[in-house]
Formats: structure tokens, sequence, C-alpha cells
């Protein structure tokens, strides 16, 4: 494998950067209880996780127009609420549930790991969260990143290759001066297929503590094993 | 005038928050220097940026599709060679000037006085120069953004108004809590009447040591002398 010489490192968030996991379900815990509601809260914040890949699918497959995060968040909310019978979260919880996408709790090692990165590259999310989630969320998590590039911009979501091309695009550099750093294999995957360079950094615990990471993808450049170690190998 | 309660905050960046005309000026000097050429370089840099405005409005009025501001700065950079005989300068110098619109100093007042601002608010660029461009200004700089917007992103340049409605867009906020922060009143006038808030900076010397400052731009919201006096106001 060929030494890695990026610019420019293009993030995953949701997974790779933040446990989604941990706040949803103290977000859900916390408006769920102020409703009178019991339920199983982690169970809950993974079948509203669950829906994420199949809704934005219908998206990148044009069978339904792009719309913002937010608004396919609020709809998978409302599948949940149904399956879970959580129907007494009024309007005003159910928004706030939506905006608790935008202050998610980071890895312990991803502020250290980003800001040691960033001595060296330019560093930016390039995630399925919008600009205006991706950037409150990098502020109240502490995320030191240099600019905000999203799906949204694309107006589609990953792992369509219109998306990978807005770093090279934006920042007129040749594809192979992109690092894609991401836990989830297809995305380093269709990253690899649009010509970027692309770093696997597991994180079993993603979906709670009994997970497990999948193998790291065929053909990726970097594995390590959270963003500290990312930054000494780079 | 109303009170200020603006959660995101979009400055206006050449000029405003960079003293673009000491730092094109040392790129030509030095540029040229290593040419053989000599000439008065200020005044080489005031001509270049001169022409900065004809060329954009060009692009605002649809007389010709959006290029980069790159592409338009080598295009004036070409008029000004020929008009100051400055042929000597080869491909790789002209290059290198233009990339030189990528690396500007800061005002004193601008790193400490958004570094106070963004305490409580969410800072972002809302410049004509590009994603690129912007993000490596203020990685060079040391400006202290949340994320970076630029005129590309809607295809035109300001004061096309919809530059302005850029902001509130991705926030998904009211137009009125958003302040534009400018040293241009053509700037902040364009915000006014997309519904943003407005706060004028002078800066007497963007045209150099003689130069004088504009007369605030009637409406305006706030008026401040510097970015840490701007600070305070907030």
């Amino acid at each position: 494998m060929a030494a890695v010489d990026a610019e420019i490192i293009a993030f995953d968030v949701f997974g790779t950067l933040v446990d989604w996991r941990s706040s949803i379900a103290a977000a859900l815990a916390g408006v769920g209880g102020r409703a009178g509601l019991e339920a199983d809260w982690p169970a809950v914040a993974d079948a509203w996780r669950s829906r994420y890949q199949p809704a934005l699918a219908r998206v990148v497959r044009g069978e339904r127009p792009f719309q913002s995060l937010d608004v396919l968040h609020a709809e998978m909310l409302e599948e949940v609420i149904a399956e879970h019978r959580l129907q007494a979260l009024g309007n005003t919880e159910r928004r706030e549930l939506v905006r608790s996408w935008h202050r998610l709790a980071p890895w312990p090692d991803a502020v250290p790991g980003l800001t040691a990165l960033r001595a060296r590259h330019i560093l930016t999310p390039l995630s399925n969260g919008g600009i205006g989630l991706l950037t409150r969320l990098a502020k109240t998590a502490g995320l030191p990143f240099d600019c905000v590039l999203s799906a949204e911009l694309a107006g589609t979501y990953k792992p369509d290759p219109r998306v990978y091309a807005l770093v090279p695009a934006y920042f007129e550099v040749p594809a192979g001066r992109v690092l894609m750093v991401a836990c989830h294999p297809a995305d380093l995957q269709a990253a690899q297929r649009a010509g970027l360079r692309t770093a696997f950094v597991p994180r079993p615990r993603e979906w709670g503590p009994a997970g497990a990471a999948p193998p790291p993808p065929a053909g990726v450049d970097l594995v390590a094993g959270d963003m500290t170690a990312l930054a000494a190998q780079l």
C-alpha cells in the first residue's frame, strides 16, 4: 500500500466521531421521562437509527427527492413512536428529539485525535447530516474542523459518488490527496471508487457494549484503533 | 434600533477580516522581485483589486456564467500584467500570485475579536472567495470559524440576494437571527434587504494608509471600531 499523502482529511461523523447511541438514548430517556413514558431507551435509539440507511437509500436511488436529514429523522421518529407506543410525546418533544441529533457526544479520542491531525491537514466532516446540524454538532462536541462539508451540498446522500467528489472539487486537488476516515466499510468502499484514500477506524461499541466491529474493507489504506492512533500514523 | 439577538454571525472577509492590500503587495514584491521586476507593488495590488467588483458584477447580472474567484482573479491578473508591463512573470509565478489570495494576514483585532464572539455565536465567513480559498485562508490566518459558507454555494456573488439567503436556509433560522458584519456599505445594504441584521466595522486602511472609511450605511444595527469592540457590544 502506497504512503498516504493527504492534504485534506474527511470524516464520517455518526458512529465514527460521535457516540450517537448513548446520546440519543439519553435524549429519549429525558424527553420520554418528562412525558411519563417508560421504555428500553437504547433499544428505541437503535430502532430509530436502523431506519436510517433504508430511508437514505431511497433518496440515493432517486425514488424520492432530496430532503434534509432533519426531515428524514422526523419521519423515521413517527414510525418508531408508533412501533414503541410512544404517542404520548407531543410535537414539541418530537422536535426536541430530532434536534438531539445536533448534539451528540464525541468518542473520547475524537477531540484529541482531530486536534493532532489538524496541525498538518485540513479537516472536514463529510457526513449525511446537513450543514446546520454538523456545525452545531461540531461546536457542541468541540470537534476542530477547518470547514464543514455535507452530503447536502450534493443534494443526495452517501454512498452516492457525488458526495465524495465534493472534496476534491472544492479544494481543487486530485482525489488521491483526500483521505476519508470512517468506521463503516460501505462508506470507505464508495470513497475508494471515487478515488479517495481511505482509513478504517473500527467502533465496536457503536451499537452498544455487546457490539462488534466489521473487518476492515479490502484495499483500505490505513487501519487505526482510534483517532489519536491515526494521527500517529500520518 | 432593536437589540440584535443573533445566533449566527456571518463575516465579509476581504477588507473586513484580512488586510488583502499589504499581503498581496508583499506577494507581488516577492514573486516580481524573483523575476527581476520593479514596480510600485501596492499600486499593482490596488489595480488588481479594482477589477474585482466589475468582474463579479457581470456574473451577478447574468452576463457571464459563474466561475470561481480563482478563475476571475487569474483573468484580472492578466489585465494587470499587461497594464503594468509585468510580462516577465511566468505561468508558475502567475499561479502562485492567484494562490496568494488564499493566504492573507488578518487585521490585528480579527483573531481575538472572533475568538470572543465565538463563545456565544456560530461564526461563518460569507465571502465571494470559494470554499477552498476561505478554508485555507482561515487556517493560515487562525480565524476561528465554525463552518465555511461562500457565495460559491449559491453559484453567484454578493450582493446577489441568494448569497445572503444561504445562512438562514442552512441553519433553519429566521433571517433576523443572522448578523452580517462588513466594512463595505453595499454588502450590508444587500444583507439588510435579505432580512439580516447588520454591523458596520470600518476599515479606513483597507486601501492603504492614506485611505478613509465610508460613513455607516443607513439603517445599520451596530457600528463597532473593530472586532473586539463588536464582541463587547454583543
